[in-house]
């Protein structure tokens, strides 16, 4: 079976076929970039999205696709910056939300990192959404040279290592974005393959 | 001659309405919560925005209708917050902006608000732009009970006087709103009335 990654970021299209090639399923990589809205939560940008794409391009396409969209949620900042992650990291970077952060302390600095991913199967429906998360907080400054992002201030559920300190391989393991994808490739092994 | 004027917020059909009597313009309200792209510049959204409507909406509302988008733009935050003030503003307010302006002096606390309106007056052409802004800076703490958003922490141009502390008849002769609604409509009484 063949399934389109619709993405212009190929990093990611790598990190899904790793996971789906111990599967025996083929991602195939559609470079496009749709229009996102400005919605206040991940799913709802990534629904409009998938649907916009199965509107516009099924026709083009033909067969089933995915999207992938992530994003940072702090929890003291009601969940900024969330949808809009990729625009205030351009805007901000780490040192504005390093400074958003100043004077939060313990549970304050909890975040979580998302990744909801969108798969559209046929014309006709609503697209399945897989989500995957991963708990942890905001670190006191950027640390490690890894990853991507908020990867350098985001520290791992208890472990005190930021994403950027950790290989890629150890990152892919506990990521958001890697369980979103395994949760959505176990769904494709068990319903359609 | 009759305009439309899509938006979901009432006070600013109030503040053009009040320029448009002047002029001999009427102004019709029509409210309908149209999707916003996730794009790097407010003109790139008002356009698209306008550009949705035009194509979904023209045989409903069947005469030319006008849009509005405005935000503030910090020079020193490489114009962050810009097209998503509104999320930014619900997200970490006036207080989160202070903080990403902690240590920053001078010139370097320098901002725009901007507004964009897009006018579609037929079916099949492109929006018109027409842009107002006003200069200003950040001040060090929020002042004032005016206004609303980040008025209470953007001082006009020189005066030393935030949006919130001024009263609403004098914001509205210098405001960005303002300045863009009286080009537009005097662009209308020039071409089309």
């Amino acid at each position: 079976m063949i399934i389109y990654f619709i993405t212009s970021n190929p990093h990611k299209v790598e990190e899904v076929r790793e996971l789906a090639a111990d599967k025996g399923i083929s991602i195939r990589h559609l470079h496009y970039e749709y229009p996102e809205l400005q919605l206040d939560a991940i799913e709802e940008v990534a629904i409009a999205s998938a649907n916009h794409i199965r509107r516009e391009k099924w026709a083009e396409i033909n067969a089933p696709f995915f999207i992938e969209d992530s994003g940072l949620l702090i929890h003291a900042l009601n969940d900024f910056p969330g949808p809009f992650s990729a625009f205030v990291f351009r805007k901000i970077g780490n040192e504005g939300i390093l400074k958003l952060m100043a004077g939060k302390e313990g549970g304050e600095r909890r975040a979580t990192f998302k990744t909801v991913v969108a798969f559209c199967r046929d014309p006709d429906a609503e697209p399945s959404l897989f989500i995957g998360t991963v708990e942890g907080r905001i670190a006191d400054r950027a640390r490690g040279d890894g990853g991507f992002g908020f990867d350098p201030i985001f520290e791992y559920e208890g472990t005190g290592t930021t994403f950027a300190e950790m290989s890629t391989e150890e990152k892919n393991k506990v990521s958001h974005r890697s369980r979103a994808f395994t949760k959505f490739l176990n769904h494709i092994l068990q319903h359609l393959h």
